[in-house]
C-alpha cells in the first residue's frame, strides 16, 4: 500500500470515446490534483450508455491490477439526476463510479464490498456542471483518494447496498436446461456468455447444446487452432465464462448475435 | 514548476489516428530525448486535417492541466510548406504546433500569449523528413522544453502574432439576432455551438430560438435527465458553450448538422 | 541501461482493439509484476490477425525508443497452437512476441538479433488460458525482463532462427523492372510500398512508372504541399520507403489499393 501512495495508479473506463477532448480533460484534472498519478486507460470505447458493458469490462480487468489501484468508471446515462456517485472498496482496490449498476459485477466478485456515497462537495471541482461529472465530481474524488488527501471516510457516508443489474446470472428453466445471456462480443467476434466455466465444467466432456441466434453449438474445443475453419465451437474463455468462437472468423457475425441476447443451454 | 522539471507532463493531440505507428513513434522520440516524461494522450482522432477540431480540443482540455505542462499539437495539413512551427507560452503552459490556427483558441483564451518560431534546427532530429514533422521537429522540441534542455528563448525568435481562425465568434446580424456556428459534435451527438454561456446567459430564462439544420430549438433544460426522450433542447454545456442535446439520443443526427454548420440565434 | 532498470519502458502493440478489456488487463498484469513500469501504447488497432501490419508497425516505431525498452507485440492468430513464444534482443531493445513472423522486420533491421524461446513456465501466470497468452504468458515475461527479475538466459533456450515473412522485399522481374508490394495504407490514405528509398533513390530524379491498381504514377514530389489537388505522386516517405500520396486526399482510395497488393516499378 505504501508503494501505491508514492506513485498511485488510476485507471479510466468510460464511454467517452477517443475522438473528443473528454478523456484528456479527465486526465488533466487527475494530474492537477494528484501530480504523481500514473494513468492507465482500460477502455473509453464502452458503447455509449451501456452499463452492462462497463460492468463487464471493469470486472474483467480490475482483478489483474495491484492492490490500492484507483479505478474511475464513468458510464453515466443519468448524469445530473438523482443517481448517487459512489466509492466502492473491493478486491483491495477503489472504484469510483455512478451507482447505476456499473459496479454490480465487481461488488458481486468481492462479496462484501464497502460502499460510500460521494457526498463531500469540498472534494469536487468548484461550480460543477450538470453534464460532466466525470470531470467535476468523479475525477477529483479519484485524485483525492489516490493522493491520500482524503480517506474513504471523508468522501461521504457509508451505504449498505449498491445498484445491481437484473438477469446477470443464468437461471434453470427445467431438467438440465438453463437460460442465460450474451455478456459481450469481442473484437474478434467471440461471443462471451454468462455461463461460468467453473459452474458448467461438464460442458467440456459431455453432450451439450448451446442455442444462440437460430443455431445450435454442440462442439467443444480447447483452443482456436484446433477448430476447423467453418466450425463454430464452445470453449472455456480467458474471461472465466463459456465463450463461442470460430478459428480466425467472427462467431457473432456467423450466429447473428449481439450482447444482451438470450441463450439456452441444455446438457 | 520545480515538480514539472522533475517529472514533466507532455500531452499529445494529433490527427494521426490510432491504427498507424505514428503516435507510437512520436512517443519513442519524446522518451528518448526526455526520459522521465509522462505522456498523456488527449486525442489522436482529430478529423484528418481539421484545424478547427484540433483548436477546440486542445482549448477544452489544456485549462485542466498543471502549469508547466507541455502540449504537442500536430494537425498539420501544410507539413513541408512555409507554415511556421511555433512554441506558444499561454495559461502557464507550453504549446508546440504548426502556426496554422490550431492554437488560435488557446491564444485567445490567454489573451497575451508569447510566441516563438521553432527555428533552431539543432533541436530537430537529424535529416528531418518532409512529411513527418511531428516526429522530426515538434516532438524533439517538446522534449527539449519538457526536459529543460532548451529554454523558450533558445527555440527561436519571438513572433508578434499568430495565425487566427476566421469566424470563430458569433456576430450580430440584427436586433436580438446572431449568427454563429457549430464548433463540434461529440460522441453522444451533442452539438456544441460557439455561443458562450457566459455571454448568452439570458437564454436560460427567456424566450429564444436556435436555428440549426431545418429545425428550431426553443426549449432549455438544466440536465439531460430532465429532457423527454424526443425533446431536442439547449443547455449550458460543460464546454462553457451553449450545446444542443437529447436524452440518450443524438441531437446532431436528429438535426442533421455537422461541425462548421451555420447557426442562427434569436432572443 | 541503469535508467531503464529504475523506471523501465514497456510498449504494447496488439490487434486487441480498444473496445474490449484486453489491453487494460495486459496493463494490470504488467503493473502488478513490474510496479514501476511506464507503459506506452504503440497501436492496438493492428488489423485482426494481420502479422504483416504488426511487423511493419513495430519496425517503424521501435528504432525511436531508448535502448533497454521492452516491446510487447501480440498479434497471435495461432494462440494455443505450437508456434513458440519468443524473446528477441535487437537494436539494443527487447521484443516479446509469438514467433510467427511479427518480428521478421525487426530481426532483419538488426541483422544479428539474439532469440530465445519463452520456455520457463515459472515466469508465466499460473494456470494459463489457451486463448489469452498476451495476459498469461507474454505480459508476465515482459514484466520479468523489464523489472530485471529475469535475465534473458532465464527465459528459455536460445534459438538460431526466427520466423520470416515471405515476399517482404521487392525482386527484379526484368531489365529495370521490379515487383514489390504495398506494405501499408495509413490514415491519410498514403500508400507505403516496400521499395526502400535508399535503394531506389534514382526515382527522385529520373523517369519512372509505378503500377498500382490500374493506374501508373510517374510524378515525384518532395512534399505534399507541392502536389496539385488531383495529382497522385510518389515521394520518399518518413517510413524510409517510397510512398504514394495526394495533397489532402486519399491516394489509396483513388487508386483502389490495399495492403498486400502487388506493385510494379519500371525505371
Amino acid at each position: 500500500m505504501k508503494l501505491s501512495r508514492v506513485s498511485p495508479i488510476v485507471t479510466l473506463t468510460t464511454d467517452f470515446g477517443l475522438v473528443d477532448h473528454y478523456v484528456g480533460t479527465l486526465k488533466g484534472v487527475l494530474l492537477s490534483l494528484c501530480p504523481d498519478a500514473r494513468l492507465v486507460d482500460i477502455s473509453h470505447e464502452i458503447a455509449p450508455y451501456s452499463i452492462y458493458s462497463g460492468a463487464y469490462t471493469i470486472d474483467q480487468a480490475a482483478p489483474y491490477f495491484p492492490s490500492g489501484t484507483v479505478h474511475l468508471v464513468v458510464v453515466d446515462p443519468g448524469v445530473g439526476t438523482s443517481r448517487k456517485p459512489v466509492l466502492m472498496e473491493a478486491l483491495g482496490q477503489y472504484f469510483i463510479a455512478p451507482d447505476n449498476g456499473v459496479l454490480a459485477m465487481i461488488g458481486t466478485r468481492d462479496g462484501r464490498p464497502r460502499l460510500r456515497e460521494i457526498a463531500n462537495r469540498d472534494l469536487w471541482l468548484e461550480a460543477p456542471s450538470a453534464t460532466f461529472h466525470g470531470r467535476d465530481v468523479f475525477a477529483p474524488v479519484a485524485a483525492a483518494i489516490a493522493s491520500g488527501q482524503a480517506t474513504p471516510e471523508e468522501v461521504g457516508p457509508a451505504l449498505t447496498r449498491w445498484e445491481l443489474l437484473p438477469d446477470l446470472d443464468p437461471h434453470p428453466v427445467g431438467e438440465g436446461r438453463w437460460r442465460g445471456k450474451l455478456l459481450s462480443v469481442d473484437r474478434f467476434g467471440n461471443a462471451i456468455t454468462n455461463f461460468k466455466a467453473s459452474e458448467f465444467v461438464a460442458v467440456a466432456s459431455s453432450n451439450f447444446a448451446l442455442h444462440m441466434g437460430n443455431r445450435e453449438i454442440t462442439e467443444f474445443r480447447a483452443t482456436f487452432g484446433s477448430g476447423a475453419p467453418d466450425l463454430c465451437f464452445a470453449y472455456f474463455g480467458s474471461s472465466g465464462y463459456i465463450e463461442v468462437g470460430m478459428n480466425q472468423r467472427s462467431a457473432a457475425a456467423f450466429l447473428e448475435v449481439s450482447p444482451g441476447d438470450s441463450i439456452g443451454l441444455r446438457w
